[in-house]
């Protein structure tokens, strides 16, 4: 793809005569680009690089002084650089069409245009949907219903009753579906209580790799559109997620907590079963929610708080020595004037 | 099922006669029952719509005043209703037999009334047996035993030399027999320690998805009957837990540690290496315990120490700001006084 | 094997003569080795036990006092322990080919003398080494790179565009490869960024179970030569982690993080994106690295600090109850003088 192409189809406000037009051959970073390469500055922190860059072009929002690359300036040169980057690595295709070693059970329907992998299992009932595709032993449960132009990677399962949406895409070895850890504790054993809920995950979702997420014990699990869910998450039975949130690596949230919309969680974040999240809370990595949080806000801890208090009371443990001096030193004053008064 | 069968049956305690019988339709909570369902009162918390629910009737300890659903009283009802779940959603059914693109390795045992699915691989010399149930894709490993009446969900993978009691239940593409993490520093390498002892569970253990229990090193790595363990969670070689403990989801538990019985790790719970909890000892979410824990008792923080302890300090640190402020006050105090004495 | 066997194999130091040759049944812990066991003492601790073993001979550093088991003197005694544990239980030998019910595309290349075991399923492209065994059900993508003499236990899925060194161990459900979190905000969704990078692991790698090693973004993710990577581990998209590095169970690493070389985390350790920690650096469990940390160095907390000075803060929140009560004497002998000056 040319660099002018490339300008005309995203609209980059670029000098103009373009002082060199060229077949751009990759996206790299600033640090790594060459004179043929495309790079992009998102951070203020790489400024410096984007001087010295050899790359023949740069993605920014604001001109950098004194670079020798083609300054294309954009208001969101991140998110240009994901489309162009999918230009030049469309996703790989799957022949339509069902694999003579993949097992379909009677009863199940796959889309004509759907594709499923060799050694997938498509168990009777489910349904998958147009431009779906199962790239290779995935397992999809009884009654299970697969959206359009879905992409489930090797190894995932989803258990019986699961509904996605359209554009749901599911990592390696994530299981959607399973029991909710449910028991009622009688007579000295832990006595199971069925998981007669199921899950329900929007449009436009992602999950990551090894991730889990119960069905629901008597209504659904839900995950809202939009919501991007990194690798070996833990959600629980009945937990409603709703849309757009970020829910990083090895967080795990317990039985019917609820997030509102554009809520992150940060790396191995903990949320306790039953507590309710509002849109645009933001919690910092590590830490431990216990109880309600209203949105918008930041917070940090376990408990988690307001990010600010979090803060405060970790410098205080740091001053904990300093005060500590100071009251000897009181003490050591009042001593004296006992003795000296 | 009529409601008067399901009294009956229950032994539940109802008003006579019997205001309105009725098919139940299903079980519901008390927010979202309707006339034909039924529902259940198993937390205070929710009293407010014990009185309010429209479902036909109730279970729970005491009757509640005035509210128009049929009270059926009984000692558990939580247990009551895991019980009239299960009448209501019996586990479904998998044929016996062995599914023709199921993998079979000559010199594995699977009794006639057991059940492999699709895709699963049975090892020479493994042994499956009576009504338990691969569901598909399970993978046995050599001279691995399966008791009666288990479930394994897609995925599970049973290394070599593993144990199932009977009615156990695994989740999807959990992993029991892994290598322990054993390596001997050496010539400035980690030379990995051969892990030969092999994993016992007891009958009755659920395990979740995603979940790792390693083999022992020298001997085996132990679950005790009737304990339950929730997804994502890490079992080290040679860890022997006891009977009908609860490990929550997210918890690990390094080599050589021990539980003993109705111990509870609740979610994210890291325990350390060579260290033993007693019986009923219950840990809180995200502590780490680092010593010997005796039981019964109650533990939180990292280090983990007594739940009391630990409530104390948190609140100390929540006091430091005072504190430092009542210190400045002595302080000038003291000045005053030394200017104007 | 003959314990004189052993003796002159690993170069020990023994009695002369040796007061009893046997054949050595086991290897076993000191406390259930038998008359015909060899034990080991690699542990201060379990000193005492080594005195009254009833092992046949014990390897050990320093020869232990009326002890009656034979005292084999040597450097390593726990490196000895794993070569001879290696001896006697050798590896599972798996047949060389590809199984029948395995699924290898046109265009992919399997060494003769490699081992792809039932439903496995190796894409176009990819290459499995000499000696490499694919248990069974593992999963090799598009151009995928298998070295010599690896070994991929059950469910393993390695994504397109990964390379594996030689002597490469990786247990099952295991994903290499999987996209990498990465968004870029724009009309209020989270956009997809294309993962393009890919994931190289050097040689003698192992990773444990249920592990998930993201593909770089833009440039590949690094697992260095001879380190070894516990359970349940999350390594994010280009991370760079150097030579002979332990990654224990549980551990997340975000985003462009490096590690050094004979670098330690602990179990349930949480590094930060673009965080750079050095050589030799060990960080203890359950802390949080937010910043770079220099090696050689020991740290802990949240945010990781040098461990001595997280011990003292440790100390300091345990003695904050007897400062309050230093406070308020202060306050009340202060109050007292006013009152009687």
């Amino acid at each position: 793809m040319k660099l002018s192409a490339i300008i005309a189809k995203y609209n980059l406000k670029a000098p103009e005569p373009l002082p060199r037009d060229f077949d751009v051959q990759s996206v790299r970073p600033l640090d790594r680009a060459g004179r043929n390469d495309l790079s992009f500055l998102n951070n203020k922190k790489y400024r410096g690089q984007a001087k010295t860059t050899a790359a023949g072009a740069v993605l920014t929002q604001t001109p950098v002084d004194g670079s020798h690359a083609i300054q294309l300036v954009c208001a969101e040169p991140y998110a240009v650089m994901a489309r162009i980057l999918a230009d030049f690595h469309p996703e790989p295709e799957y022949p339509a069409g069902i694999h003579p070693r993949a097992v379909v059970e009677p009863g199940a329907t796959v889309d004509p245009e759907a594709s499923v992998g060799p050694l997938c299992h498509v168990a009777a009932g489910a349904r998958i949907g147009k431009g779906s595709v199962l790239v290779s032993n995935v397992h999809v449960g009884r009654d299970t219903v697969v959206g359009d132009h879905c992409r489930l990677h090797p190894g995932v399962v989803l258990y019986h009753g699961v509904t996605l949406g359209d554009r749901v895409r599911i990592h390696a070895q994530s299981v959607i579906g399973g029991d909710g850890y449910g028991y009622a504790q009688t007579g000295g054993i832990h006595l199971k209580v069925p998981q007669i809920g199921g899950v329900v995950v929007g449009d436009d979702v992602e999950i990551g790799s090894n991730v889990s997420i119960d069905r629901g014990s008597l209504d659904d699990t839900r995950i809202g559109s939009g919501t991007k869910i990194d690798n070996l998450v833990q959600i629980a039975h009945g937990v409603d997620i709703g849309e757009h949130c970020l829910i990083v690596s090895q967080t795990g949230i317990s039985g019917s907590s609820k997030l509102g919309k554009y809520t992150v969680l940060a790396g191995k974040v903990g949320v306790n079963g039953h507590v309710t999240l509002g849109d645009q809370v933001m919690v910092m990595g590590a830490s431990v929610v216990t109880k309600d949080l209203k949105g918008p806000g930041k917070y940090a801890g376990n408990p988690a708080i307001p990010h600010m208090t979090y803060q405060r009371q970790k410098a205080h443990i740091r001053r904990f020595a300093e005060l500590e001096k100071r009251v000897r030193q009181l003490e050591s004053t009042l001593e004296e004037k006992e003795e000296f008064p």
